[in-house]
């Protein structure tokens, strides 16, 4: 193998296959990036983890085809560090390459050793625009669960069904849905989810792909390839049921409130650094006729804020209402909406909060569980000249619901919350913050 | 007390305090800034952590005088986060601080029990132009040593003869010295070294001080002032002798060459990824009549790279010199060197290499100890064609030589290399880089 190539070229197609390779290989061969060239003038480079697979193409000038594997980083870091053209030449399993002020050489793996591209059997195909599919991402990756005990909630669900299709998240404190219009329909109905560490690379591609590129998605058995225009990401699907999620999300809404996001977004970090020893709840008091939220937070011997933001209410009820939540929670589904204004839909201070964005690319949700508040909170503002009395709060003990728990009230979606549930017992340590605030509140 | 005032101007004194802060204070009283507002106008801000004190002033519209101690970190990012005038009221302990969009109340510590400045006696008074002194920082504080069993060498040194001062660190492997001339003369030299952790601090408030202005010093017996304008800085002294590093800097040298610092370091780096496994050595043949300077790497097993960059040789030998140098150690020192062109001065492959910036600001030296490298290297550049043999390269030893040993073969320095190696068995560990090269080598 020789061939002549532009820094910057070659420097783009490992970046992105490089996205594939584990920090920590289990196999010596997976630490390395496949690069074949073919007489054509086409240059691919793949890496793989075994789980995804990245594998892209670009042109270049070759002198004699062939192949070799290069140990990953070590040839991204190289290359990123020369400039103008390049020299790649291979002898057995060594690569010299050479650039405008020396040269190196690399000894690297066994080519044949390397893992062939897994092969779906009888794809579905399905085509998205890749900014329609970028965007399900953001709305929807940041939802995932971490804790891999619970191996199909680290992914993201995907459904369609007809001409409609929606790629879903939770860990069962917050939900993530977005919903669109596919250009076909399909007859039958289609439901996977894909690891949500596949589809954070993925994002990383789609981001840097052109506004009117579209992805073609082969939707096989075990595996999903999505192809871009010189890139392909195979993933494998992760197997198992996802929860019903659909039904946990409320109909109807009694309260509905227009605000602006990133005004919302600085007074909640303002106040949540007063929140700090009390999981970071903050109660936001729904103010219809001063058309405004205020929020309260409060850390016992440490201090209290309380900041206020201008809503329009589109409601129908004259009561304001209260609602106790997360802060991290609430600053996290904010920065992962995108539109200028967002609208608030609630019922009771006990039921799901729904963030969406006015507009936007896609319909998009963002449903995140209250916490009650029993007593206290809102000291600053009422006792702002009895400082002395403020100094000893008193303790107010709160309880975090979690989205099982809370759509127990709702006559719809008694089967989905049990297998929501029955995931949750199996984990080996609970999830529950209700009993995290407990043991917290014991020890403090 | 209370008091109204800009978000900027608040924001900005808290900053300054706030870099003496420890992140876990010893007391609790010094995880707070203490606020002293006067009825003059002045407002200030003072933070310690016992071995380094800050205090700084801004002005206000001062309502009532008085002083608060406050939590810091929630302090500074609850000023942070919020925007225009502000006003804080001090009722008790407890601090309401009023803006635009909200309040928020803060329970702080007992001010009385904030410990006072420390006042040193029959103060030494220096003055130095603040760049010259961040000149100087910047020049030395990366030569210090991390390791806090020798305690002496984990802050600068600094010397003052006549009309002459110097700054200078060392970790007993590099050693960085800078020095200038001072306005006045002092009859008795002056020694006394400085925390490097202090001056880090004072470094950043350094960084952002006019041009113009002038650092005034009080140096007593066991502190040190730093005065600016509105900002004071006091660290306390580092006890014991500093090694006397003067006479380990060779007098003469048989090479100098002038070279274009951004080039090398970029070369350095180039070459530095195929030098991972051998301690990140990189031998150096200085070419005399190609004038330019070649590097060498290799990595057994991995693989090997040879970069080049141009130079003036200014020279009566007409030998090429080829020296071992640390990678590391050559990036790190040319990083704190700002002139566009530096000379490098060195004598025998065995003895230590000097940098110096080509002009500047002050004269300013960086001292480096050899590698001795027995065999190997230079494969990429003479077996191009051979790869086959040079994927089994012989390993090449290496023997890292310290300041100390390095310096026995010169005449004057005897006594000064004794006090250094001295120190150098008490560490209970020993940092002989020598000795971790043979571990490693047996462990490969």
């Amino acid at each position: 193998m020789k061939l002549n190539i532009e820094q910057a070229k070659l420097a783009e197609i490992l970046e992105t296959a490089y996205l594939a390779i584990s920090p920590k290989p289990t196999d010596p061969i997976l630490g390395n990036i496949l690069l074949i060239a073919n007489e054509d003038g086409i240059v691919s480079a793949t890496g793989t983890n075994l789980n995804l697979t990245i594998h892209t193409t670009t042109t270049a000038n070759v002198e004699t085809s062939g192949q070799v594997a290069l140990p990953a980083k070590l040839l991204t870091d190289t290359i990123n560090n020369v400039r103008g053209e390049i020299t790649l030449e291979v002898e057995n399993q060594a690569c010299i390459i050479t650039h405008n002020s020396g040269k190196c050489r690399l000894i690297g793996g066994k080519p044949d050793e390397f893992p062939t591209l897994p092969k779906g059997e009888n794809p579905i195909e399905v085509n998205l625009s890749a900014k329609k599919l970028q965007a399900a991402l953001e709305g929807t990756l940041y939802c995932t669960n971490g804790d891999e005990t619970k191996l199909v909630l680290t992914g993201v669900n995907f459904k369609i069904d007809t001409n409609k299709w929606q790629a879903a998240s939770t860990n069962g404190h917050k939900l993530a849905l977005v919903t669109g219009i596919l250009d076909s329909e399909y007859s039958d109905p289609i439901d996977f989810t894909v690891p949500g560490k596949s589809l954070s690379e993925l994002n990383k591609i789609l981001s840097q792909s052109a506004d009117t590129s579209v992805c073609n998605i082969l939707l096989s058995n075990k595996t999903i390839e999505f192809s871009l225009p010189h890139t392909k990401v195979i993933s494998r699907l992760l197997e198992g049921e996802y929860p019903k999620i659909n039904s946990l999300i409320p109909r109807t809404f009694e309260y509905e409130f227009t605000l602006e996001r990133k005004g919302f977004e600085s007074a909640l970090k303002r106040v949540s650094y007063l929140a700090e020893r009390k999981q970071k709840v903050v109660k936001i008091l729904w103010e219809l006729e001063a058309t405004q939220a205020t929020l309260y937070t409060e850390a016992t011997d440490i201090g209290d804020a309380v900041d206020s933001v201008l809503m329009k209410p589109a409601t129908s009820h004259s009561e304001n209402i209260s609602i106790g939540l997360n802060i991290d929670y609430l600053i996290e589904g904010l920065k992962h909406i995108s539109t200028d204004e967002i609208v608030v839909r609630c019922n009771k201070p006990t039921q799901p909060v729904i963030i969406c964005p006015m507009g936007g690319l896609l319909n998009q949700l963002y449903l995140v569980m209250p916490v009650e508040i029993k007593q206290g909170f809102e000291k600053v503002n009422n006792q702002s000249t009895k400082t002395e009395a403020s100094t000893q709060p008193e303790p107010s003990t709160e309880e975090v619901t979690d989205i099982a728990q809370a759509t127990n009230d709702s006559d719809n979606s008694e089967t989905e919350i049990q297998s929501l549930v029955a995931k949750d017992t199996t984990k080996g340590k609970s999830t529950s913050r209700s009993s995290r605030t407990k043991k917290e509140a014991a020890t403090a």
